[in-house]
């Protein structure tokens, strides 16, 4: 439906149009209903709806209406699966129509900076292309049923820790490679209808008033047109976030933002056409949400419990299976232990926990599975609301395991370790259930561990148990999900989309996590994640990219469409990937590149394609991988660009960041122009290792070094020689003062400087 | 004598006072003969006398007359013995009075931050605690002949890669605790003539011309009234430098520098006052050498070549000794290899290579010790100048080794691999000392390797040998120094002052070492050394402070005097050690403090103490630390001083870093008060932590939380009460608005901060 939104915000009054930015209560926007504008309901996600009951607290915390639970986004990030993604998103768009909610408050697109950070469970990985490939299929899905999406949490919320007053110190070359990057591509790629800007502050302002991020970046370079909401309660000063780029203050602050804004409008401190700016964004969603509306919209909750079964079990990450202990056979007897097997732990705490339509039990769904109740033995093994370990528990499944042929232990995180609100302080599972890992291994020799947790544990005991399944948090059909897996039904095909650290101090963010006082610096800059263990060589306990299959595949024919291209082109990169097993799988294949050399510090690798395929036993699919500038570029700072310095890239396709099997180069080359500048301080080497102006600088040189007896020393002494090498190398212009002997004066420093600058503006292409 | 400075200063004309601001020539000051200022020498340290001969190059490169040679930087530190320092500075000293010298240019107190840096043997070590106590005896020994000294590069001078035009950014905590202490306590304790500044930027200033550092820091904070020379060619505008705190310009820069100082007192731009006083400062020294110049001096070179040689052997460490492979037997056959046992390479290249009086030949010196030629079989094993592996050579080392009951590999890096002028970019040893090693250790189990480098090296096949001597860079009397060590003349009592990391990607700079362009950022901070291996638990090669023995030391009875003190109080430390075994030896004790807790990041352990002593075997001492305030403190950015936080601190006692035998605590007050300002972004949590505040807060809180729902969430809902006392703590005083439902103002909220303000003014004791 055509509406002329501008007309209608003539009509309004300051008031309403200052009350259109700020929340009717915790969950609506405000209406006016004379002008024909509804009020229309958010509500929390970002993997299922929590929609307020009408009887809940005014928090919006508590009692919401059933929906289903999918598994969170660390689950989702680990299939690797763009198109699972987006189903998952099409189904909760199914379920806001049903329930009549406009937009639903996700995704995360977070960077997953350190392991501890308490909300990990909502983000999708430590890589930006990654995060954000997902990202992006989750709002295409969504957004596919008229329903719109709120990316979030823009930027750099990345820890729990004083989340609403700390300040993230980020340089900005690691601000536009890693935390905005995940945003960057989900928007152009995807389009979210909003943008839900961050609590805490980025170098020095806070996200919810900084204009670089809200305006320049954000709808400027990147081109979003939606509206921008704070998260709730991150609204500073609500006219300098109105006058920066935040529409809309959710929830409501109960006249205090609107007074603020009015106020401003009043003093001329804020130009009214900013307030109606935001008022027209907000419009075009909310009649978005309007003309999107499908009446009388139900969905199909068995059909979605089954989409929430296949995405956990594609989520689900095969980290260890030695000798074959998994898939376990039907016929044999297991025992299954922790209490977990019986009160799942599926989601995170905080604004995403949703209230299931139904919960899989692992226990029943095992035993159904099997279909013999005699052939499973349980045992809790550990209460799951203390970390006391009680030895007749311990007994009790000691027992299990011995009259079984194999154990599968549940464990992992419970509720009470991670949560939105805080972070962790360590990377330990509760002492009971390390205890009962332990104790049943040194009776059972198979033993398999399945983790339920939504971020990455230490795990010392990892060398006594044969098989490990990370089941992280698989939503409320996690019991189906997880006997499918354990007993072969489904091959697994899940991958880590995070580092598994050895240690807590291995992680990059060790020594600055998070932070002292209201101040927390990235000083890891770009290396985050794999980036880092890879640069710096420091072994993982799994890394990113990790995950094993029931089959094998064997990848080969590596092919590069184009030896060498401009920054300009793109290049195609096929590689044929074999199921080489016996069963059906599924296989995600990576793609890395590696600048061979470069003026600035890069990661030894970084994640710049990724496919997931099926095969059948035999089967083999040749993958295509367009790689454009970006794939190479850095971004430099001083262009205020990407920027791809010319040289060799090498091409390494693998199936981990770890596991690189094929490897071939491209040579790329730039076709930016980079001018240089020639100064008093200018190194005598940086001009001759300029191809443009080595020659005049060679004949200037000449004539300056007249009386240097350095010239003497180096010709003559070949002991010093590499020294005079590199002090000459290293010698500003300036300096050649003190070794002329009078002959190299100020003016004809400054006459050399004045002829190499004029050689200069002749472009240098690099 | 005493002299009117000031009257001679008023006599001299403008071009006179410029003049002595800027040298004569490469080593000598102006002088003015008229008014009786002579012309004073200074020469090239810091571990000998580097003094150019009348007919060298203008350079000061080549040509030096004799002088002894002791060891570097790197290997006197390695003593950890200050008194044996401070008789090497007595013995440079009168080496100066000799050759009539005025200023020996040294120590260097730069702090090792990679083991990259091509001139980290000239540096003490990468902990300002033992660089500074060994700086600072080397001063005290030079200057108590009447010769001054240089303390240099001032500062942050930790790379030679564009080390003239690099800006190194650090943060003010990391320049206060790391860099720069270590010339703060040189300076404090030991007073230098002059202090030499960098040729780098810090920050972006060159410290030529900085004024925080040459004049607030160094002479106002630190109480230096020395001059300040620019390291050679480090000027960059010479006025700049005078205005800020840069006295003298070396070497001369034929006109320009006191051209640039004239014009600009003519213009105003400098006040000649400035340049009155740093006139001052030069003629001080100057008459400061005239009147302690010994007139025919002389010194007793064979005297000088024993106290290298002593010196030496104290600063090699023996870093293993598996099956007592050491000390070797005279009566048994010994096969000597390497090129260096008969060209030991005992010095680093660049302004510190010294012409010494006599080179010792390891392989003589050895063969003289064993007394007998037979027993020692020489073979060359490698090229000295390249790294092509010899095949010939390399089976002659064989056949040595075949017919030896033990070998001794002379190893290490050649003179090309580490100079000053250039950084090193691996670890390596050059590939044909490494096979030599290898293929030696094939044929003989008792291989010993004696290594002749700078700084650290990576050792691939350390598990191949059972002795390895790290000699270091030992002097002109190297030879007899490693004869006495071998054969147990002398007890190796060295012990690391560097960490010996297993591949150079452990280095805490490794990501950003050297920099790019002209930028270097020192993003690790204060984790340098051991301070980063121990916190983020890295296992080095070799640890900070290791180091063995023939004999074995135990310590006892750690004892504190006071388990609880002020922060302005002292705390003495004591501790008991004795040598169990069966010959006499020296140990260093080492003293750590760890900060239990602490609202910023500190390090596992910072050495705050150290003791070198002899002991016969079955004798016991007992040793006596003093520990003051800053053995407690870290830099406080916000105070802009040294801060102890009031808490429990360990004392550590070790016999090297990693090896800590002894522990106690003490409580350390702090007498400082913090005074805490509220503000709208203060955090709910904050203020019930603070003891003075928290009363008035909680009264506050309870009224503007009146109608706050996450009050009865917190006491209804079990599930969340982390989440909610989390979100409670977390949560910036203006944000409470959000929860009020109207009822919270923003006059409440400035009132509350007013009052909470009002009480903040009583002071808080942090």
């Amino acid at each position: 439906m055509s509406r002329d939104i501008k007309s209608i915000i003539s009509q309004m009054t300051l008031e309403e149009k200052a009350g259109m930015c700020s929340g009717l209560d915790f969950w609506h926007l405000k209406g006016v209903e004379r002008l024909g504008v509804p009020s229309v309901m958010v509500t929390d996600g970002p993997h299922g709806l929590r929609k307020q009951a009408e009887d809940a607290d005014h928090l919006g915390l508590a009692n919401s209406v059933p929906a289903t639970c999918f598994p969170s986004a660390v689950t989702l990030a680990s299939s690797w699966n763009k198109e699972l993604m987006k189903e998952v998103g099409v189904a909760l768009g199914e379920e806001s129509q049903a329930e009549d909610v406009a937009v639903i408050l996700g995704p995360g697109a977070n960077i997953k900076r350190s392991p501890l950070c308490g909300r990990n469970f909502e983000y999708f990985s430590e890589d930006p292309f990654l995060s954000s490939e997902m990202a992006a299929n989750h709002i295409l899905g969504v957004q596919s049923q008229g329903v719109g999406t709120s990316l979030k949490h823009f930027a750099a919320n990345n820890q729990e820790h004083r989340r609403m007053s700390t300040n993230a110190v980020i340089d900005e070359r690691t601000l536009r490679e890693i935390y905005l990057a995940s945003f960057e591509n989900t928007v152009k790629k995807a389009q979210p209808w909003t943008v839900m800007c961050a609590y805490n502050k980025i170098n020095g302002e806070f996200a919810s008033e900084n204009k670089n991020l809200l305006t320049d970046i954000l709808r400027d370079e990147w081109g979003f047109d939606g509206f921008v909401v704070s998260d709730w309660g991150a609204v500073n000063e609500r006219d300098n976030g109105l006058e920066t780029g935040l529409d809309l203050e959710m929830p409501a602050s109960n006249g205090l933002g609107e007074n603020k804004v009015m106020e401003a409008v009043k003093s001329g401190k804020l130009v009214e056409e900013k307030l109606d700016l935001a008022v027209e964004r907000i419009l075009k969603i909310i009649f978005m949400a309007v003309d999107n509306k499908k009446e009388n919209a139900t969905y199909d909750k068995k059909e979605h419990h089954q989409l929430a079964r296949k995405a956990a079990s594609e989520g689900m990450v095969l980290l260890k299976n030695e000798d074959h202990v998994l898939p376990l056979a039907k016929d044999k007897k297991v025992a299954v232990i922790g209490a977990f097997a019986k009160k799942p732990r599926y989601q995170g705490g905080g604004s995403s926990h949703i209230n299931p339509t139904k919960i899989d039990n692992v226990f029943e769904e095992i035993t159904s599975l099997v279909g013999n109740d005699a052939q499973v033995n349980y045992a809790e093994g550990y209460h799951l609301h203390d970390d006391q370990m009680d030895e007749q528990l311990i007994e009790e499944a000691k027992q299990a395991a011995t009259q079984s042929d194999s154990a599968v232990l549940f464990v992992g995180l419970p509720d009470r370790y991670e949560s939105e609100g805080y972070d962790r302080v360590h990377l330990n599972i509760p002492e009971n259930h390390r205890i009962l890992i332990e104790a049943v291994a040194e009776v059972q020799p198979n033993v398999v561990v399945v983790l339920s947790n939504g971020a990455p544990i230490e795990m010392p005991w990892l060398d006594k148990v044969k098989g490990l399944l990370e089941g992280y948090l698989g939503g409320q059909a996690v019991g189906g999900a997880v006997a499918d897996i354990l007993y072969g039904n489904v091959n697994p095909s899940g991958k880590l989309a995070e580092t598994f650290p050895i240690k807590i101090s291995d992680n990059p963010s060790f020594l600055n996590f998070p932070g002292e006082g209201d101040t927390v610096e990235y000083k890891e800059g770009i290396f985050v994640g794999y980036r880092y263990y890879d640069t710096k060589e420091i072994e993982p306990l799994f890394p990113f990219g990790y995950g094993l299959s029931y089959t094998n595949f064997t990848y080969s024919n590596l092919q590069i469409s184009e030896k060498q291209i401009k920054d300009t082109d793109t290049v195609d990169v096929t590689v044929s990937v074999k199921n080489t097993g016996e069963i059906k799988g599924k296989e995600t294949v990576q793609l890395y590149v590696r600048d061979v050399e470069s003026n600035v510090v890069r990661p030894a690798k970084e994640l710049k394609g990724f496919e997931k395929v099926e095969l059948e036993p035999g089967e083999e699919k040749s993958l295509i991988f367009t790689l454009d500038k970006r794939a190479f570029a850095y971004y430099n700072v001083d262009l205020q660009d990407w920027h791809v310095e010319t040289g060799e890239f090498e091409i390494l396709v693998g199936k981990s960041s770890r596991d690189i099997v094929l490897t071939d180069t491209v040579f790329v080359e730039s076709t930016v122009p980079v001018r240089v500048t020639v100064h008093r301080n200018t190194l005598v080497g940086d001009l001759m290792a300029n191809p443009t102006l080595a020659p005049l600088a060679t004949e200037l040189l000449k004539e300056a070094n007249k009386n240097n007896p350095l010239m003497d020393v180096a010709d003559n002494n070949e002991d010093m020689a590499e020294m005079m090498e590199a002090m000459m190398k290293y010698m500003p212009l300036r300096a050649l003062a003190n070794f002329s002997q009078g002959h190299f004066t100020e003016e004809m420093l400054t006459e050399m400087i004045d002829k190499l600058n004029q050689a200069s503006k002749e472009q240098v292409v690099q």
